[in-house]
C-alpha cells in the first residue's frame, strides 16, 4: 500500500498509563511536530527543529509565559521514527497532572489529539509494519503472561506475517497459473500446469488450517481462560478466589450473599493467563441487589472455558447443587469438595459420575496445590505447554483464514473434477477471493472499515 | 553535602506507572549503568557505552538468546542525569510484562532492584536537588489538581528553598555575631551590634512564621480537603457523589445499606483536589457486613475537612438525625436538602442554627451547582484561590520551621533582655537550634534516618 498522502496533520496523546508513576511521556507526530517542539520547548542552544536525530535535550515545557515542568525531548525524524514520520517524544515527571498540562500545551500549539491506536495505524500506513505486526503491538501491550508476551512478540518481528506472505504468494501464483491457462486456446493447453495445481492448492489449503489452528492456543494467550467459581452459597468460593491470587481480594465474611457483585481477576498458571471470576452465592433471596449479581453469575458461567464447583463436604449434596453441576460441562469442570476439616458426608463417589474432585481445606489452606495442578491439567489439554512460544491467530485472522480456507477447497473440487478445464473461469474467482482474505491478514488489502476496527481497540498513545 | 562515596551499587526501576499504555521506561543508574547497557541492548553501529550522552539508539533487549521487546535506548552520563550518575533509560512497548522481563534481565546483568525514591535520594546525595526540592519531586508526582502541580513546580525550581535558605543565612550571621562577641573582653563589647540583634532576629522569625503559614493551604494542596457525606440511609448520598464525579461511581440503588463500604473519590474543585467519601447509610442494622461499613463511616466523620449531610426535605427531621447533625461543626457543614420534588416538609429553617443549607431534586439533576459553590466558598476561608499557585509547605517543613521559630523567639527574649550581654551563650544555643531545624528543611544538615522517612513514601522507579 502507497503511504497516505492524505496525512497532513500532527497528532499527540500521553503514550504511558494514567497513575503514579516516576515519569510519562508525550508523543507528537507529524508533519509540524518539530515545529511544535520549537513552540513549547524552552533549552540551552539549538531549537529541537535543528537538533539531530537520535538525540535528546533537557528543558522546560513553556505555555502562556508558565513552566509547565522540566522535560527531555527527543528528537526523531521520517521516516525513522515509530510511525514513520517526524516524532518529538516529551519525557516529563509522572503522576497525574503534568503530562496532561504538557500535552494540551502541545494542542495549543498545533497539535490534534490522536484517536486510539493512531500512532500505530499511521506506522501501518506509510509501511512500518504490516496489518498482522500492527496487531501484535496490541497484544503484546495487553499481554497477560510471559507467554503471551513472547508469543506477540514473534508476531511482531514477522512469524505471522512471514507464514501468511507465503500463503499468500502460493496462492497468487496459482491464480496466474489458472488465468494463464485461460488465455490459451482450448486445444494447446499446456496439460502439465493443469495437472499440477490441485496439488499445490491443497498444500496452500493445509498450511492455511495449520495457521488457523494456532487460534485455540492464541485465543487462551489473549484473552485468558475464563474459570468461573461457583457453588451454593457460604461454601468457600471467595476463599478460594482469594488463595488462589494469594491475597484479600474478595471481603470474606460468613454471611451468605456477602459477595454481591461479580469479582475478576487475573493469575498466570503456566504461562496462561486466568481470569477467575468469583460468582455471587447463588441461592434464591429476595434482596434486590443480591439477585442483580445472581443474574451476573449465571451469564458469567455460560461463557466460562472452566469452572471451579466448590461444595461444602460436611453435609450432603441437595438436589439444587446437584443440577446446578450437573448443567456444567464435565471435562472442563473441576469439584472442589471444601471443609475437609469439619468432617466429610460428601466424598466424589456422591458426584454425578464423569466429575473430578479435588478435596481441600481451605479456611486450613489445604488442598490449594491439587486445584492448581488440576487447573494446569484441564489447560494442557488446550496448549502444549512444553513448546516454546510462536505466533498464533487471532479471532480476526481465523475467520479470514477460514474463508480464505474454504474458497481455496472450492478451487479445488473443481480443478480435481473431470474436465476440469471447464471449470477454469469459476476456480480464478474462487482462488482469487482466497487471495483477498489472505490479504486482510496482513494489509495487503483494507478497508478504512477494517482499520478502524482494528485500531480502535488500541489504547490512546500507542 | 558532599556526594556519598559508599555509592558503588546499580540500581534499577520500572519508571512508568503499571497499566496499559503505549510504552514503559525502565530506568537504570549507577557506575555500571553503561556496561549493563552493553550486555543486554543488541543494536547496530557502537555499543551503548561508546555512544555519546544526549544520544538514544533503536535496538532489541536480549536475554539468554531471547529477545524481550525492540526498543530505544537512551544514554546519559554523569553528572548530566537526574541523579548525577551514568544513567541509561530503556522505552519499550508498554502493557504489564515487556518493562517487567526487560527489568529482569537488566536486574541479571548486575544492576540492584531500586528502593522507593532511590534515584531521586541519589539526586540528592548528588548535589543535584536539595531537599525540599526532592519533596517537591514527590508532591509533582502525586498532584491532584493543576494548582498542586504548579506549587510544587514552583518548589522544585527552588522558590521554597530559596526562602529557607536566606532564613538560613541571616540566622548563621546572626549566630555568627553572637559568637563573635563571646570573643570580646566584656568591657569592650561593640555595644551596636549587640543592639541591633533583636531586631534582625525578629525579622527573621516573621519570616519563618510567613512561610509556616503556607501549610493550610499547602496541606489542602498535598492531601486534599476530605469532604465526607454523611446522612440518613436512603437520601440520596450515592447519587450526590455520582453527580459530584459526573459518573457512575457508587452502585446505586434504592434499597437502603446498599453502599456498605466506605467508597472515596477524587474531584478538583477550584484547583483543590476535594477527596468525597461516600459513607454507609448510618442506620441501626443486625447485617454485620453493614455494620463494620458504619463504623468505618464513623471514623471518617471525625477527620473531615467539609461534611455534606444529607436530609430527605419530604420527611420531617427525626431525633437521631438532629442528633447526628448536631455533631458536626457548624461552620464546615453544607446540609443538602434533598427530594425537593417530592415536596417539602423540612425547610432550611427546621435546622439548628448556624447551619447552611441548599436546596437540590438530585434524582432531577437540579441543586448541584448550588453546591458545587457552597463548598467552594468553604474552600475559600482556606486558600486564597486568586492568587497565583507558590510554594507551600508541607507539615514536616512546619514542624521544623516552628520549632526553629520557637528557638529564634526564646534568643529574641534573651536579646532583648537587660543585661543581655550575660545571656549571649545561652542566645547562642537558641540560634545554633534554629540553625539546625531550618538546615534540615532543604537538607543542609541531614540524618539517614530524615532521608529514609522521606523516600519511603516515593514510587519506585523516581
Amino acid at each position: 500500500m502507497e503511504p497516505d498522502a492524505a496525512i497532513t496533520d500532527t497528532i499527540a496523546a500521553i503514550a504511558t498509563p494514567p497513575g503514579i508513576g516516576g515519569l510519562a511521556v508525550i508523543r507528537v507526530s507529524g508533519p509540524q511536530a518539530l515545529e511544535i517542539a520549537d513552540r513549547t520547548f524552552h533549552g540551552r542552544g539549538e531549537p529541537p527543529s535543528r537538533r539531530p536525530a537520535g538525540t535528546f535535550v533537557h528543558g522546560r515545557i513553556v505555555s502562556a509565559d508558565e513552566t509547565l515542568d522540566e522535560v527531555l525531548l527527543l528528537v526523531m525524524r521520517a521516516p525513522h521514527s515509530y510511525t514513520g514520520e517526524d516524532t518529538i517524544e516529551i519525557q516529563c515527571h509522572g503522576g497525574l497532572v503534568p503530562a496532561r498540562r504538557i500535552l494540551r500545551a502541545v494542542l495549543d500549539a498545533g497539535a490534534r489529539a490522536a484517536e486510539p491506536g493512531e500512532f500505530t495505524r499511521r506506522a501501518f500506513l506509510h509501511g512500518k509494519l504490516d496489518l498482522a505486526q500492527a496487531e501484535a503491538v496490541l497484544d503484546l501491550v495487553h499481554a497477560r503472561s510471559e507467554r503471551a508476551a513472547a508469543a506477540a512478540l514473534r508476531q511482531l518481528e514477522g512469524s505471522l506475517s512471514s507464514s501468511v506472505q507465503s500463503i499468500y504468494d502460493e496462492t497468487a501464483q496459482a491464480l496466474a497459473d489458472v488465468e494463464a491457462l485461460l488465455d490459451f486456446p482450448e486445444e494447446d493447453l499446456p496439460e502439465h500446469v493443469l495437472a499440477s495445481l490441485p496439488q499445490r492448492v491443497a498444500a496452500v489449503i493445509e498450511d492455511i488450517e495449520g495457521l488457523a489452528r494456532t487460534w485455540d492456543e492464541g485465543h487462551l494467550l489473549r484473552e485468558g481462560a475464563l474459570v468461573v467459581i461457583s457453588g451454593p452459597p457460604n461454601v468457600g468460593k471467595s476463599t478460594l478466589l482469594n488463595l488462589l491470587l494469594g491475597r484479600e481480594r474478595a471481603i470474606v465474611s460468613h454471611v451468605p450473599g456477602t459477595t454481591r457483585d461479580t469479582i475478576e481477576e487475573t493469575l498466570v498458571l503456566e504461562g496462561i493467563p486466568l481470569r477467575v471470576v468469583d460468582t455471587a452465592g447463588l441461592r434464591e433471596t429476595t434482596c434486590e441487589v443480591e439477585r442483580a449479581g445472581i443474574r451476573r453469575a449465571r451469564r458469567e458461567l455460560s461463557s466460562a472455558d472452566l469452572h471451579l464447583f466448590v461444595l461444602d463436604c460436611s453435609r450432603p449434596l441437595e438436589q439444587h447443587a446437584r443440577d446446578e453441576l450437573a448443567a456444567l460441562p464435565a471435562a472442563r469442570t473441576i469439584v472442589v469438595l471444601n471443609k475437609q476439616d469439619l468432617g466429610c458426608v460428601l466424598t466424589p463417589a456422591d458426584l454425578p459420575s464423569g466429575y473430578s474432585a479435588v478435596s481441600t481445606s481451605l479456611l486450613q489452606g489445604r488442598g490449594l496445590e491439587d486445584v492448581r495442578r488440576a487447573l494446569g491439567l484441564v489447560l494442557e489439554r488446550h496448549v502444549d505447554l512444553h513448546q516454546s512460544p510462536h505466533a498464533v491467530v487471532s479471532e480476526r485472522h481465523r475467520e479470514l483464514l477460514q474463508r480464505a480456507g474454504a474458497e481455496m477447497r472450492g478451487a479445488l473440487d473443481l480443478l480435481r473434477a473431470e474436465h476440469a478445464d471447464e471449470n477454469l473461469v469459476l476456480a480464478a474467482e474462487h482462488l482469487r477471493s482466497a487471495l483477498e482474505n489472505t490479504g486482510r491478514v496482513i494489509g495487503r488489502t483494507w478497508t478504512e472499515e477494517l482499520l478502524d476496527n482494528i485500531f480502535s481497540r488500541f489504547c490512546i498513545g500507542k
